[in-house]
């Protein structure tokens, strides 16, 4: 079951302009950082509020390490803006298999590694209205409240 | 002081088909439903989690109610997708006081109505790497924990 609003994946030209950008504008800190090497990008975990389930609600800029990159394309079509939408679920094997039933397409035929030890699939946005939808669990350590 | 994700705002053709996608493929219920004449869209708001700020997270799901409209004339040149990315705020006349200070361009010379009788005002895209922005503050009864 999705419960929650995780994040709202940004793709930017450059990262470190767009994180002061919202820094400076309106107050957000990065909560974490990575490099993502299968995905092709670098990120900023911006965190903005927490969660009724326990989790947490997140920025998530993006900026391609490579231009054939799932983002990088995206980008030089589109130009920066939102990028993808993802939900939280305490279980993403379930909810991936239950919405794979219902005739929605799956990215993954496994979940992959996301950002923070997370466990993600991705829903093709042909499906979703335009909107690509990731689905999102948490590590462990990261479910918790806190 | 933006608090939280308020909603991300989804255009789409046809509002009952969308909200029939979010029902039967994730379980998320319309919390309610409105016409916003001056924004030119019907909308349903789909509750997907409390805040950490005594607020919610939606999705605001938006058809356009005539073709000129903001909403009708981005879904001609985008088609259905994410419109726009709305944080909420205690008091959104202070903030976009704030922000134009910034050099930000503030599309309202002050706050209108928005969903759920709150008042909303929009950051433009260009000054915001992308993302239409729009700033939410609430109805008392909205914003009260609940």
């Amino acid at each position: 079951m999705l419960t929650r609003i995780d994040h709202i994946g940004i793709a930017c030209h450059d990262l470190d302009a767009t994180v002061e950008f919202y820094r400076s504008t309106y107050g957000f800190e990065v909560f974490h950082t990575e490099v993502n090497e299968e995905q092709g990008v670098r990120e900023a975990m911006l965190k903005i509020n927490e969660t009724s389930d326990g989790g947490a609600s997140y920025l998530q800029l993006l900026e391609p390490t490579r231009e054939d990159s799932a983002v990088g394309k995206w980008l030089a079509k589109n130009g920066e803006g939102v990028h993808h939408l993802a939900f939280g679920t305490a279980d993403v094997d379930q909810d991936a298999a239950d919405i794979r039933e219902k005739g929605v397409r799956v990215l993954y035929d496994e979940p992959r590694k996301g950002s923070m030890g997370s466990r993600i699939t991705f829903l093709h946005p042909k499906d979703c209205h335009g909107v690509l939808t990731e689905l999102v669990t948490s590590a462990p350590e990261e479910s918790a409240e806190h």
